[in-house]
């Protein structure tokens, strides 16, 4: 069975003109009207394939390789039998996703589920205030709030539901059951399902009859190009604005605080937590499992190993990772 | 742009009147007719803002500040400027979030996302043998599931699943997307969105052929002025109940295993876990992605830091934190 | 208040018929015609309980016991009161479970929240394309994708989600608020509520203005038996697939990142996570909060304990717990 059956019949495309759209060199011009039409690891991959490589781990795999071509950095071409068409580029990994694009647009961001045209659905719940722009694409059961504003191009998958006043930019994608309140989101992002975006931060003042509830009265402001995993939840601020970046990935399981702020093409690792108003660089690159405490500032550049747990500020450019010890988390 | 843009026109107050009702003396009564209107933090508070100050930090900051009043303690009232009033109390955390309170109500509980009139959504469903009490507000696409009762005052979010045989008491809030089921819910409890409550405990009894599911056929009970923050789960308990006591609050992703008894007024911060059995005393906090261990018990007051690792049960009062060396957690 | 409220009623079985169904010997032959209806732990159960003991932690409680029955290994028969009947079994975790799914059957999987007759709710959202076998239960708000197949006495419950193309087997259960895409489900698989599975693994290349997606073509396998628990997280491979063996159970808020392959029989307690590559072999035990790193392989039989950190692969049969030091986990 073919293991990418969810992904439809590709458009086949010119090894020459796919060399050129990804600022590869072609090793062997003389192949170049040979058709492309998927990507494949190299050990699976056949004669309509792409694969590449990043290190010498699979140089034994490159001896069988019957791909129609291998991305690889240009010190490692030497290494791909001579027969093999080599796509040479100095970013191989960048140059295999732009290949993976374009072969297979329909994996860039969550699609429909229905089959007949896109448009909106009659079985979504639209408040006659909103303002949608064209092209708006609208699955069932979503609901859309008083006054919220769709740009055009976004796609609200099944059953998302955007709070009130929520303004969401143009070719962004909100994934299904995601629920999005007190928010501001830019041009192509993607949410995927069960997110939830803008609810309360976790503020509470003590009193001798326990903890009183303290209103949460900001935002949550998210870039352009910001993707954000599965069940991961953005707190709104206090009041002031949490915000995430221009271009900052985020996994699934996610947890952001009220007030933090994450800056521009930052990474951030399934199931990392960061606490109320800490301020993140930009770049920063947290791994798996790691908490953040609050109030403290990461700086730009800085690497964060999974499972660390962050007590005080990190210079930038450092790389760290482990728990630090003798301090305590806030609690 | 107003940051504060999702919570509406507020109702101006009286600065003598607010300081009554958050039983603060104001020290300028001279100008007790000034009108508040909304609360900001001190660096950017004008002259309809309250702001408030808890410690010698924000000094500088107090000398330009523009504050219609500053709430503090009486030991800081000497550093503010003596032009600027300030509302004196001995619980100025309490007597902020109190006035926060007052000028925005909508920011206490999650509010419906459509501008109609507020009720029951047509595009509901609700068995037909759910008892619904008056002023019940129920969004589209919610579920109310057979036998159900929903108290008055009760506001059901989008999507929201209630199911069979559930009570949820007057003036709750189910955030949507939450699906609620073998479970009771007290007055003002706030379940904040995509909450699983109910569902199986992961319980099952080794066998030659793999793990034979134990049947879960206890109940979730969850008492007054409880709040849980969003994506969390709460599993049902095996044969008796899973309990979540009077005024708890529990942030995002934080797991609460089947039987785990938890008692008043507790705060359990984000990405934490309790696992199966455990019973955990009042007013006990524990920190962000702390683990604690099952069928262990944490005593009333006891203050864990986040990250930790709690194997062993903890007595009233204990300030601890780290993982526990030279010993495994169950499996 | 019956503590069971949300099982309903029992249907009766008379003793012998139960020591016969659960493989166990009845120590009072002469009472084998009393009837049982429920299961209960040891200290409150009543004349028509069946409780069980796996070691002589409760002998006390023994002493003053009305159970109908208690279910103990043959080593631990001495110490039940001789006028107590014993239900002697080899495997008394095993009998006391099936003993269990005899008299909750209502309790074994996700139940319907509506009291109308079974069937496809017409508030539910199918795909004219896709194929719904006999005896399926569909609740409202459900969403079924084009070319999707659910299988015979296959339950979807409110507000799920099943994208284009995917497969669902015979009498599985799909949660309220599930989304799935690109999968592939087995016979008898339950999927708690809010679990996301298929959504895209976290795979970006390196470039000069930030992470480029990389589009992940794979797919989520699970196969028969396998239960996960609510707002789990299952990612789609990046060109392989993600795999969920036979038998296995994940527990809640646990993140299994892409092209994650994992055997039968294992289980996976709340809030651990796998990252990408890795494999585990066949009943592999994972604790709770503990994180296995990627590209790494697990043997089979290894038992990992709770809030460990694996950095490195581990040999079959290995029990380890605790973080790996001198190590830092990929980010």
């Amino acid at each position: 069975m073919d293991q990418n059956q969810f992904f439809g019949a590709r458009q086949p495309i010119r090894l020459d003109e796919l060399a050129a759209r990804i600022e590869s060199v072609l090793s062997r011009p003389d192949v170049g009207d040979r058709m492309v039409e998927a990507i494949a690891p190299i050990y699976r991959a056949g004669p309509y394939d792409i694969c590449y490589i990043l290190s010498k781990n699979n140089i034994e795999a490159l001896q069988t390789c019957r791909a129609a071509a291998i991305i690889c950095a240009p010190a490692l071409k030497s290494y791909i039998p001579s027969d093999v068409p080599a796509l040479v580029s100095e970013a191989p990994q960048w140059a295999f996703a732009r290949a993976a694009a374009l072969l297979y647009p329909a994996a860039m961001r969550p699609q429909r589920e229905l089959s007949r045209q896109p448009g909106i659905s009659p079985q979504a719940e639209i408040d006659e205030t909103a303002l949608i722009e064209k092209s708006v694409e609208i699955s069932p059961f979503a609901v859309i709030g008083a006054r919220a504003v769709i740009g055009a191009g976004t796609r609200i998958l099944s059953g998302a539901v955007i709070g009130a006043d929520v303004k969401i930019g143009r070719n962004s994608t909100i994934g299904s059951h995601v629920s999005v309140s007190h928010a501001l989101l830019g041009n192509n992002v993607i949410i995927h399902p069960g997110v939830r975006i803008g609810q309360d931060g976790f503020g509470y003042a003590p009193s001798p009859t326990g903890m009183v509830k303290l209103p949460q009265i900001g935002r949550v402001i998210i870039q352009d190009y910001v993707e954000i995993g599965a069940n991961s939840t953005i707190d709104r601020g206090a009041m002031d604005d949490t915000v995430i970046g221009e271009g900052t990935k985020i996994d699934n399981l996610v947890q952001i605080g009220h007030n933090v702020q994450i800056g521009r093409h930052c990474g951030i690792v399934s199931q990392a937590g960061v606490a109320g108003s800490t301020k993140i660089g930009d770049g920063v690159m947290i791994g798996g499992q790691t908490g953040i405490n609050g109030h403290i500032e990461i700086g730009s550049g800085a690497q964060i190993a999974g499972k660390s747990g962050v007590m005080t500020s990190v210079p930038a450019g450092a790389r760290i990772g482990g728990t630090q010890q003798g301090q305590s988390g806030t609690i």
